[in-house]
């Protein structure tokens, strides 16, 4: 019978016959943690008496979410990990400034048709290169790293269909916040969703990263984008690797599919306080904003950091504006580019790598009274600081516009 | 009678003939404060029901201590602190990102001559341009920023007199350790130290800075170069204004003197815990280091990341490196001049305008059994971060070498 991806990934990770709704052990490809959840993962290994890691060529360790450290708690616990990594022999370690783990996985990890499993919510980010790749707890990492299974129950593949092209102004988020309008939060819970692209070259890799990223937001188990050009193309640039892509058969069978005409998608913002709540950008222009910040796992790759720069070169902006590119490898071609400096002259302040203050964690945080516009996946009550805040979720030319008005803006009206 | 530049400045503030150990009212030329200690500041004047500021060109406010905030807390602070900018017409007002307050006065408002007062205990980094600048606590500071005076006992002149020139890889922090070896911590309390400078060229104002920044550690009222062409050419280059500085009148009587032959002095580290346990770099060459800062109102100017990138374009740093340039404008000139783009490549996390990990306030702060060095200005126990953690201070040089090596190291085994 023609299979889906997510039925092709599944069976290999699992070596049976599947159908959605079964509960199957898997192999796991690649597995991985960060600082925050790493501490409560070995906490769980330390309690089933097996510190140890399955296979050091499967697994990743990065400190992003509270990198550099902001408390004496986080310092000490990343001295823990540190150690411990050094201990196990961790081969891909990524201390502070490396990058975001989930950007890490995308630039030099994650690969078509692998099954990726990451103690992080966000982990869906490796579906943008057709990985099948889901947030676990702590447990269940902790027992991934030791077996290097689990199991899960295998979910509904759901088709979306992304057909011709953005507009200017348009982006990955916006695909992203249109789902999030059609199918409200959660609303694709228990469906792995497979991506089309109609035409590759229209819908880059940074793009299908940050769809994949807010498949979480979805309720996705996962969030692929089916390998096509576009992945190969992004893999052999980034690590010099030809992919084979695994791709579903001709034929297979989704419990449903949408289609999306890219062309006719706006800029949109989730409003505050949820996800949801979307809304185009004329419903919510001219809207007096504090604080922006551009950067995290959804946004923070170098087609945001361009998208921010060639708007922020008009001028000074008005709101306070913080800018994370989410790699080291980021920041540099940043740099390369010119958009770094065009950035800090704009009065953007900038580093690199962390989370930041997308979790709240720290530098930046929303403070009472204060509306924000971030190109980040979550503006929950409290999420980005204070709970008397309120955050605007958007793309980085909205947040880049919005920025050099102080007001929540139309990025088309700065076309480059 | 012939004055000395404390005498001269304090005879002119207050209106009065002076000697030292006389208390006296004067008038305040530049008062400042910061969001840390602006907080209290500002409940000291609610307390005395009078929320105003005497003379809006003669304040300033920055915000750096905890900047972009990495707490709740620190955003709610902010955010108060800039309302009541706005509604008090704040004229000099730095949100995050602009720069340490301390560096900030440097390059864009202290003069020679002045009576510069601020909530902070480095303020006497100003008396590289010659003016007279302490740091005092909130109430003091607010009873100024109400009146424009506040009340001090003259302190005692002592002229440091700087002769030649300083060898390569040692800086004006060598200059501060070296006295603070000599005269111990706090052993030039109540006196007003007067550096003269033989060749002023040959100790620019970058290293003045450092100096006078560890004046406090010295435990000095205040730590003033005596204005020369070197700091006429700064104030030029840097505001392009020209200034008359105000000079000691020839044969002014000081309580003592002490001259430094720069040429005699070696790359220095303050060891743990104490800023005056100085010991040359040779004593602890070799030692491990966990971290590296490079930055903060002592060390985080442009000589500094010159320094640090002169030395860190050679490879990869081995210990974990965090690099703040002291202010917006340094760090857009060391983006300039690629300097950035070294410590990137290098391995540094890099940022501006926040005193960091200085005061252990976020963005590296140091874990339990880490060895740091810093080229900040106190490392005192858990001042840092840790209480199990140690510091040690050295020059941006020493810093980038050791970052380079991951142990202790001498910066003249790297000749630019």
């Amino acid at each position: 019978m023609p299979q889906t991806l997510t039925e092709k990934i599944l069976t290999r990770a699992s070596g049976r016959p599947i159908s959605p709704g079964d509960i199957v052990e898997v192999n796991v490809d690649l597995a991985a943690f960060h600082d925050l959840t790493g501490y409560h993962v070995i906490e769980v290994m330390e309690k089933m008496g097996k510190v140890r890691i399955w296979d050091l060529d499967k697994f990743v360790l990065a400190f992003d979410h509270l990198a550099p450290p902001p408390t004496e708690r986080a310092a000490e616990i990343q001295v823990g990990l540190r150690k411990l990594a050094k201990s196990l022999n961790v081969k891909y370690f990524h201390d502070v400034g490396d990058g975001i783990l989930h950007q890490l996985l995308l630039e030099k990890y994650a690969l078509p048709g692998q099954v990726v499993m990451a103690a992080d919510s966000h982990t869906t980010t490796a579906g943008a290169v057709g990985a099948f790749a889901q947030g676990l707890g702590a447990s269940d990492i902790a027992a991934i790293v030791i077996t290097g299974k689990t199991w899960l129950m295998i979910p509904e593949p759901f088709k979306i269909r992304l057909m011709g092209r953005l507009n200017p102004g348009v982006y990955g988020k916006d695909v992203a916040l249109h789902i999030l309008r059609e199918f409200k939060a959660e609303g694709l819970s228990g469906k792995s969703v497979e991506f089309y692209v109609d035409d590759p070259s229209a819908f880059p890799m940074d793009y299908r990263a940050t769809v994949s990223n807010m498949g979480t937001e979805m309720g996705a188990d996962a969030a692929m984008f089916i390998p096509d050009q576009e992945t190969i193309n992004y893999i052999r640039n980034t690590r010099n690797l030809d992919v084979k892509p695994v791709t579903p058969d001709l034929g297979a069978k989704y419990m449903d599919e949408y289609d999306i005409e890219l062309s006719r998608l706006e800029p949109l913002v989730a409003a505050p306080h949820s996800v949801d709540n979307v809304k185009s950008i004329s419903e919510v222009e001219g809207l007096d904003v504090d604080y922006v910040f551009i950067g995290s796992c959804t946004n923070g790759r170098l087609s945001d950091i361009e998208a921010a720069a060639k708007i922020l070169k008009r001028g000074k902006a008005k709101a306070r504006c913080i800018a994370i590119p989410a790699s080291r490898d980021v920041f540099e071609r940043a740099l390369e580019l010119g958009y770094i400096d065009i950035l800090v002259k704009a009065g953007c302040v900038v580093t690199y790598g962390t989370c930041g203050p997308c979790i709240g964690g720290h530098f930046g945080l929303v403070g009472p009274g204060e509306v924000a516009v971030s190109t980040s996946n979550r503006n929950f009550i409290g999420r980005m600081g204070s709970k008397e805040g309120k955050v605007y979720l958007a793309n980085a030319a909205v947040a880049a516009a919005t920025a050099l008005e102080g007001k929540l803006a139309d990025p088309r009206k700065y076309p480059s």
